[in-house]
């Protein structure tokens, strides 16, 4: 049976909560807080932080719910007939304290519109400070299996669409090492809402135990005063994407949203340091090398 | 007579050199080191970055003169007719180490095209970590002094226009207190290009002694931990305002500019503490209620 709207953000509740459990069972030591918002034109959410943990430094894990019209801007650049929308997902960023451990970023998210207009969206990527073949390697594996029990040829897809989508122009260089990204997702020819509903399903339950596996195998890993700063400018370079190119977080402060909610993205600090030039055959230099599209990760 | 953009130019470079040194001076220690660029489409620049010094932790002042083709984009977005242009300024920015001494930020420009059409723009704006209303009455004060030697209709508004332009919308505050800003100054009625002219160069050689009388009055000031870390937020600020909505920064990155002098404008760290609520009573707050647009800081 197709899920309803109701039920599609009932899920993703859940999912929430659940993976706010697994990271705290990872972390040892920190707790998420919940601040819950209501939305003036319909709707709210339940934003989860944490910060301060033994492994995590600060991370967000929100849910939210929203409904309305949408501003006849929004109607045109979404290429839409109806105004009175529902939107729902989970959105997840995380900033480790150990450059060791990769920051990651998960959505999931599911739009309709009155006139039963629908689609489904998402996509998890991995931002290594230091990129580490097999940690890469094992998070591909990870997504194009959920993929592959769905479609074949999604895996190939949207890897590509994620190698474009966490790509920063004006540094050229992909964001981390990638993952999948989708958008648009719906019936189509065989495939029924509930059977996409059931990838996305899918794709949100990867979560937790692919990036706690990653996690536990790099939190206890040594480094030094100059690992930090190195991470400290991987994090600014994730705040200029942030800024400057995530459609998420554009969407968001041009319709008005919760900023604290949207901007949770952002590390607790990050820095630049004007025109830093790793050493030649440095692990920096060796993670800027592989900050490039199209790797195959799996066959690496 | 009116002046070439070969004058032009070679006086703007002069000025870049002029508050270098003025700079250095002030503090004591650090020494600008200069980059030289070229781009490849016609011109080039001079980059000059002071770092880790007693009083500057890092500050650009850029000179540049370049000229080519603009894209039919371009010539689209600026309402112009010819596509060969040539375009020259300076442009600054400092990053204090100690949270009583502002940020600051000068720009000043001349744009010119094949056919004739030319302008002249700039802009100097003053963000206190830590609002202090003798400086910001220092700082307007000195900025009305100058432009009412050209014009008294100037200061009140290009005062207001820094106050539209320098403003966070997300946040619903201004970036500091402000200052002022033009665009599109060109002779017009009785005024002449070199009147214009002069102006833009008054303003040029108001940033240098303003500055550093700001500078010099609390550069030993004593700070705490608590301190640094509000500075270092409100850097993180000045990090949004500049990647969401600074046209300069917008337009280097789209134009795919040297991203390094770009964003020499960045801090070397900033900082994001989630859902930050300042104690109601503290300087943090005090600074929070001065971020407000319309604020007489001369009769204050």
């Amino acid at each position: 049976m197709s899920p309803t709207k109701e039920e599609i953000s009932a899920w993703f509740r859940n999912l929430q909560l659940h993976i706010c459990a697994e990271l705290e069972a990872e972390d040892g030591k920190a707790k998420f807080v919940e601040d819950n918002w209501e939305r003036p034109g319909g709707g709210g959410g339940h934003t989860r932080v944490i910060q301060h943990g033994n492994v995590f430094e600060k991370g967000g894990v929100n849910f939210s719910a929203v409904h309305g019209e949408l501003s006849e801007n929004m109607v045109k650049a979404l290429g839409i007939s109806s105004k009175e929308f529902f939107a729902t997902g989970v959105s997840i960023v995380i900033h480790p304290i150990n450059p060791f451990v990769p920051i990651i970023h998960m959505n999931v998210r599911y739009f309709e519109l009155s006139d039963g207009t629908y689609w489904f969206g998402g996509g998890i990527d991995l931002t290594p400070h230091y990129v580490q073949e097999v940690d890469a390697k094992f998070f591909h594996s990870q997504l194009k299996n959920t993929c592959d029990k769905f479609d074949a040829a999604y895996f190939p897809k949207f890897k590509n669409w994620a190698d474009d989508y966490f790509y920063i122009p004006h540094r050229k260089e992909t964001r981390g090492v990638g993952g999948i990204f989708f958008d648009r997702l719906k019936e189509e020819g065989s495939k029924s809402k509930v059977e996409i509903w059931n990838f996305v399903q899918a794709v949100g339950e990867t979560f937790a135990p692919t990036y706690r596996q990653i996690v536990s195998r790099n939190k206890n890993q040594e480094y030094s005063e100059a690992n930090l700063q190195w991470r400290n400018l991987r994090r600014g370079r994730y705040v200029e994407f942030n800024l400057v190119y995530d459609k998420g977080t554009k969407f968001g402060l041009e319709t008005d949203g919760r900023v604290e909610s949207i901007l949770m993205s952002l590390p607790e600090n990050a820095s630049w340091f004007y025109n830093f030039v790793p050493e030649p055959t440095g692990a920096e230099a060796q993670t800027l090398a592989h900050l490039v599209k199209g790797t195959d990760w799996i066959s690496i």
